[in-house]
């Protein structure tokens, strides 16, 4: 059977050296430079990862070969776009980011309840000042688009006791997640959290699906969590629910838009906390998207379904 | 039988009321004032939580007819010096902490893991700056002193996949913690942590634990947390350890001295997180106790032996 070339960007390949050559030996691996220029003459597969948009596409502009594209990215709102005429298998990373981004959700749940950025204060001031916490244990943690990411979450909220329910606009169960509600319910179960995170993948659905509306119907003690993406939340309603109390605060780990500018007022809302688009990354991150898509290599080269196929329609 | 006199410090009766009283009949609940003065007469039992120490010791000078003390914290280095005269029985409220102190742990641990005082200041900055974060899942956690708090940490943090390790002076196996060394084998436990939480009672024997040999047995990129009293650290090898980069961060629940004066020299420490003893608040805590209080109450009405004794030569 013929070499099967597949592309990798350079500092995947850097980061894991190797790997996807071992999935067969029929595998030629071929690294794609930071301006997707590549040795390749005839590449099937691409994995993307740290690529810009413009590499992205005149990587699959001057390889028309390309049948495959796996996105290093869980959301592909980002690489759907770029991919101009091409009409091949796209899958994504769904589910290996889970675990950092979970992390960042209870580090946040757990600021908020502790109050960090007050005791923070008191060090840098040097001030022997203790605030009043409240505990996570016995409060209710609502995920909004509950799929693997919100499972992850979940599991680690349940071992802090706390209580979690979920929306998913499919509908179907997740791991971890007892009470699900249906997509039509789910302004029946923003009153009845504490902390409000939201995770559902952006889509012409979901763009602006937290607005005044749904922020008036969480609890004024209540705080909304956005790992998904900024245009999830409508950010001129999110300024008014913060400045007007409607809610308690907002931990942004995305916001829109982005980069926010240095005089964007979501900076000093009350109760805003932004970090950047930091929640995803872990040393371990690359790791596991490689490891993902060596065993989709695998299935591919025998012909089997793949994995995290993406429905361009759906647009996740 | 008889009336039975219990004391009860006026904000912990505010706080819980009725409680106490309807554990039984015979029950008769006197509230003692912040001065310590009381309305009773022959009161027998002395629920502490609030008082000064000059508060309670004139209740314990007043009142010879008090043979039980019941202290509202775990820690009782504080109070066995008070009690003076009194040779009754004191009762602890150890456990009863433990569930938001080991939230505060986890809190802290993840805001080192993902550098959250760095992603705060380029908040306050205006700066969209993210930062490369480690994930928690995967490292170990070591417990100096794992009893029942230690337990109620290892549980949360196998939750976030780490692997949890401890030591204890008895030897006693603890839940949720599968290797435990013993306390000849500390010094072999230390280095092979990446987080190490100090959560031992303070004792003649745990006064000065962490020293010089200790700190420099942690790798450099380890970290140490200390929920349980500040003098079971040694402040001025702490500080060289922060100082001359023997271990990566300190987060300090408690200190030595304890409050921190505002010139002292560990408000400056290169990774020092400090936050005035407010790890074990919880809205949820005075009740835990009372509930407490009244479950020993039963027993020792009753005549049967009580949960928490303290042991005066053991000192917890």
């Amino acid at each position: 059977m013929a070499d099967v070339e597949v592309l990798i960007p350079q500092d995947v390949e850097r980061e894991s050296p190797g790997k996807v050559a071992q999935v067969d030996l029929r595998i030629r691996v071929h690294v794609v430079e930071k301006d997707g220029t590549t040795t390749a003459t005839q590449p099937r597969a691409l994995l993307l990862g740290g690529l810009s948009g413009d590499a992205t596409q005149r990587v699959l502009r001057e390889h028309p070969s390309v049948e495959w594209v796996h996105s290093f990215a869980a959301g592909v709102e980002h690489l759907l776009p770029q991919l101009g005429d091409y009409q091949g298998t796209v899958t994504n990373s769904a589910g290996l980011h889970g675990e950092p981004i979970a992390e960042w959700v209870i580090l946040m749940l757990l600021t908020h309840a502790k109050q960090l950025p007050l005791l923070l204060e008191h060090h840098r001031n040097h001030e022997w000042q203790s605030e009043r916490g409240e505990e996570l244990g016995g409060k209710t943690l609502g995920i909004v688009g509950a799929g693997g990411i919100g499972g992850a979450i979940a599991r680690r909220a349940l071992g802090l006791d706390m209580e979690v329910i979920g929306t998913r606009s499919s509908g179907e169960p997740t791991e971890h997640i007892a009470t699900m509600y249906k997509p039509d319910q789910f302004h029946e179960m923003l009153p009845r959290c504490d902390y409000v995170v939201v995770a559902t993948p952006l889509t012409s659905q979901t763009t602006g699906l937290i607005g005044e509306p749904e922020l008036r119907a969480m609890r004024d003690s209540a705080v909304i969590l956005n790992i998904a993406r900024g245009k999830v939340i409508q950010t001129d309603a999110l300024l008014r629910a913060l400045t007007e109390g409607w809610i308690a605060g907002a931990y942004l780990d995305v916001t829109d838009p982005e980069p926010l500018p240095a005089d964007h007022p979501l900076w000093t809302a009350p109760g805003a906390v932004i970090t950047a688009h930091t929640s995803g990354h872990s040393p371990r991150t690359t790791e596991r998207v490689v490891d993902f898509f060596c065993q989709n290599l695998r299935l591919w080269l025998d012909g089997q379904p793949l994995r995290n196929m993406v429905d361009r329609e759906r647009e996740y």
